[in-house]
């Protein structure tokens, strides 16, 4: 592996393990009220796109980042929408 | 332009923007409790390894977004440090 992907890597990995806290307190609190529905809908949008151009372009930490940040959004999304 | 980097910039344009929406409501509502100041702390972070990688890698979409995104979180963590 290059040197740069392990660079793109570990953006990759605070990137997308930043959303634990935000997912963890969301479900633990059962509080979503000052997070941004449409915020988290529109990035889903765009990290599933991301997820096709890491494809295109073969970039490894753009795939790997971009799938499991969806996965993050979208249980921020369902703690959203349940606990309004 | 490669086609591709179009899907690139509509993918940076989104996951940035969608940012906009949470400043606005954390900015507006002075109210930051359910937001998660560690998920944005350690975005942030990544956010500015992914544009130093952007840089290496030589992709526009990433550079772009990267450093929005980056401008965007910190008006967040700001104002989750100022309304908590």
């Amino acid at each position: 592996m290059e040197k740069i992907e392990i660079l793109g890597l570990i953006a990759a990995a605070l990137t997308t393990s930043s959303f634990i806290p935000q997912v963890y307190k969301a479900w633990k609190f059962k509080s979503t009220k000052d997070i941004s529905l449409t915020m988290y809908m529109v990035f889903i949008i765009g990290t599933v796109l991301w997820l096709i151009y890491g494809i295109a372009i073969n970039s490894l930490s753009v795939m790997v980042a971009n799938t499991i940040t969806t996965v993050f959004a979208l249980f921020i999304i369902i703690a959203k929408i349940k606990y309004k």
